[in-house]
């Protein structure tokens, strides 16, 4: 059996990365592909409950290193429960998220710790996906409307525009840095325009 | 300010380490040392969050090495919040296990993953104790004692004779390995006869 695809949607909160996931997902499904949905922090029931002690109760009561350890034990366990058996059985795995989230949010903004979260992935994790978009978004907009959704979760949006600024940048350097496999999709665009781009790219590769 | 001693005591399941752990920090105490007890997996708020995680539900949940990284998490936030603000206030620290037991349990036991328990030690933790005391123990006994005991999250004693063999194999390698910092008691003995031979051993370090 031809192993699957993995495609991951990266971006900063607000950037419409989730919906865009989405709509990739259903489009390859109605042409008969056999989809895996899935997210991260979480995606398998024990990464789940890591999210859980993560993004509930005070978030600051994790120093950056050790919610570095905590992200990679969740990624571990979703990487071996949920997106290699579904690669392995041929099928598309789209995450809304995955290892450059813990890049930039955790590698450039928490302290000087991206070669910490470099080493950590290349022992533990060892998987870069087949094809990532990242959606690429004017931190301002993005920031209003992380802000109106309010899930709870989305703590690192309390920082406020600069910090939105910075992982923009973030995100923007590791498509720089891995061109081979990220194409940066401009967001500030009418959401069926950016999933027909989308979708297009993505054909072009399957 | 003098910095604290951080003393460790390691070995399997009914050795009687806690035992001897709290006799010696009593000891110590009784002697005018300001003495802060701990133990692991565990030891502050966030890691003894993560522990619940490791020793409750089905154990088989978690991969050998998604368990490696819980555990290095979890000692993280007890070094951070716990271990080093005592020692830096010139704190005695006792803790009932620490990074031995993680490269004993998953490191030789688990798969060969005694490397990687080791590359997450020197990039996470990097830190060893003062003293270990091992408390060395015929494993038929030391089993019989961990399963009247029945605490319920002593899984490993679920594996019989020969795991707890390996286990203690482990530990005498560790002593071996590290001889300047590794005391291997015998356990033996009667409990106070074991108590004095450690408090002895500690005070000539004091």
């Amino acid at each position: 059996m031809t192993r699957g695809l993995f495609i991951t949607f990266e971006g900063i909160d607000g950037s419409g990365k989730s919906t865009q996931a989405k709509a990739l997902g259903a489009a390859l499904a109605k042409d008969g592909h056999d989809i895996v949905m899935t997210r991260e922090p979480g995606g398998s029931p024990g990464a789940e409950e890591i999210r859980h002690l993560l993004l509930t109760g005070d978030p600051d009561r994790w120093s950056a290193e050790t919610e570095i350890l905590l992200f990679t034990a969740a990624r571990r366990d979703h990487l071996e429960k949920v997106i290699e058996p579904a690669l392995m059985a041929g099928k598309t795995v789209i995450s809304d998220r995955f290892a450059d989230s813990t890049r930039v949010y955790q590698g450039a903004t928490r302290g000087d710790l991206r070669a910490t979260v470099d080493t950590l992935h290349d022992l533990m994790i060892a998987r870069e996906p087949d094809l990532t978009f990242i959606i690429d978004m004017d931190p301002a907009t993005a920031l209003s409307r992380g802000l109106a959704r309010g899930s709870g979760e989305d703590r690192f949006e309390d920082f406020g525009l600069g910090f939105q600024t910075l992982l923009r940048d973030g995100f923007l350097d590791i498509a720089k840095s891995q061109n081979g496999r990220c194409i940066v999709v401009d967001g500030n665009r009418m959401s069926d325009d950016i999933t027909a781009d989308i979708i297009a790219q993505t054909i072009a590769l399957l």
